[in-house]
């Protein structure tokens, strides 16, 4: 589907608005997924406006440099701004900061979210709608889940590895115009899109991943996806954790298929060696998203009385690690 | 019980020529249990031989430093050699390198042992005495094991944080003349001393505490038992190890008392923060005793058919870290 096609109902006000120009987009916490999905954005001709704490000044000067499986690309960004208060009310308003807990995430978007902004939660873990639904009751939320391979190697610059899919659906269900809107946009910017009407089963599915690559790459010392692999034992880790999110997927209505844990471990062998975000962040001493990676799991267990009890065991080792470096 | 009432059999040959004049005791390994040890025997009369490898320039000039909860001790040996082919034949040869796989331990001390030489175990893990009665099989080998807390701070120079007690017993069973006549030199030197006529099961009493506080310290960021106990999660996921291996030693014909794991963390709690041995060698970025820890325990609970699904599953996260460490 391409963007001509866009099945986009233009009698309805809200689409009729976001057509008369380019789409206004702001992405708040714009690190390395911020920053390749914006620059996609951007090439579909929307005006993307980018809010950054820590690489502010070099990308007000410089853009963002992405150094693509298609090649070296250049992103700059309609406005850069360094806090969201300066940022003008946006068509989409796009989160892809990490997701540590503590995060006012509402309170933080708030300044730019105006009556007809639609928010789109390109974060990581489960349960992150939730609280912005409940900040904003009347509007609508996108949870959109990013299967892509990115390392933010200096600031400014990003590598982009493998992948790229983006999924797209209306929280907690459906797929609405806005969620079409923007899947026409990515894919008018090179990059793959789907819909789904069940984001929460995308959210899970993205879980079993995250929730069994992550630390395992973490605690075994930042290593990569393909050396936990290399090893029987350590895919054997991989797929016992995998298991262990699918059964809790299971009970929370969201029956995975079978063939899930092939795929991704196929999926994954068959890009490039990967360090995880929470790899990249335990190398460089920084914060992970244990809880709501991790966390938000063994939460989702609890609720419907099962257990996990390698990942809860692994959930520990990391918050002790944490505790450690909170000293 | 003091020297002067070691039940000694002074008819048999073996004790009469340990009687007749100083025992002779070697050391090979001299890190800070060879040393701290070595400094009890010596202080009980024994002409105590070390071999050291990179401490040996340092120690054979200044001796070994204690800090010890006694207080300042120096012990200067009868003889410091860098290599086993220099000492003389000991009476008693006590090994107490860190148990590392592929390190051939018979070959290494076998240009020491004479006709009469006892040879003392005082590695961690499991299964470290059978390939030495292999070697030697006329020979007696005594089983040590250490309950204590060292740390070598710099060459030549020990902490001794908690604990020292020493549990002797004749390998695979048995309490034999030499154990009684070096449990009374231990005790003669200071040191809590105690006979088992079961070694294997003293054994196993200390892997369930090796097994659960060694990986725990080192995968969660090398930190102290203290820090695992004060967070009530920590403390679940030891227990939770502990469990395991009790359940292999019950399998193996060592049913330990319920009241273990309590004792163990009580133990633990009463004394001084503790980094493992384990949690030092991880900071340190040194090899860790990971297979004769953990991968004993899990060949164990093979062949009696069971598992140890947390236990394997922080065995493969070490193995994967040491994997990274050894490319």
């Amino acid at each position: 589907m391409t963007r001509h096609d866009t099945p986009l109902d233009d009698k309805h006000p809200e689409n009729s608005q976001l057509r008369d120009a380019a789409p206004r987009i702001l992405i708040v916490g714009t690190g390395a997924v911020g920053g390749f999905y914006g620059a996609a954005l951007a090439r579909a001709g929307a005006q993307v406006t980018t809010v950054h704490r820590s690489d502010f000044d070099r990308v007000k000067q410089h853009g963002i440099h992405i150094d693509s499986l298609e090649g070296m690309m250049h992103f700059r960004p309609h406005r850069v701004v360094n806090q969201v208060e300066a940022a003008d009310t946006p068509d989409f308003l796009m989160v892809a900061m990490k997701a540590l807990p503590g995060l006012p995430v509402a309170e933080i978007i708030r300044p730019a979210v105006g009556p007809r902004t639609v928010i789109v939660m390109l974060q990581n873990g489960l349960g992150i709608e939730e609280p912005i639904q409940q900040a904003f009751p009347e509007h609508e939320i996108i949870a959109a889940l990013a299967f892509v391979c990115l390392q933010r190697t200096q600031p400014g610059h990003i590598q982009h590895l493998c992948h790229g899919t983006i999924t797209l659906g209306r929280h907690p269900e459906g797929i609405s115009p806005a969620v079409r809107h923007l899947e026409s946009l990515f894919k008018a910017g090179g990059v793959p899109c789907r819909v789904t009407d069940s984001p929460a089963r995308a959210r899970w599915t993205k879980l079993v991943w995250n929730a069994a690559f992550n630390p395992v790459s973490a605690l075994a010392g930042g290593i990569t996806t393909h050396a936990i692999l290399a090893w029987p034992e350590g895919e054997k880790l991989i797929r016992t954790l995998m298991g262990e999110v699918i059964a809790v997927a299971k009970a929370h209505g969201h029956p995975l298929p079978d063939t899930l844990i092939d795929a991704h471990l196929e999926a994954t062998r068959s890009v490039a060696p990967y360090h995880t975000t929470m790899a990249q962040d335990y190398l460089a001493g920084r914060p992970m998203e244990i809880d709501v990676i991790l966390g938000a799991a063994l939460k989702a267990a609890h609720t419907v009385g099962l257990t996990m009890p390698l990942l809860e065991s692994i959930w520990i080792l990391l918050k002790l690690q944490e505790r450690k470096n909170e000293d």
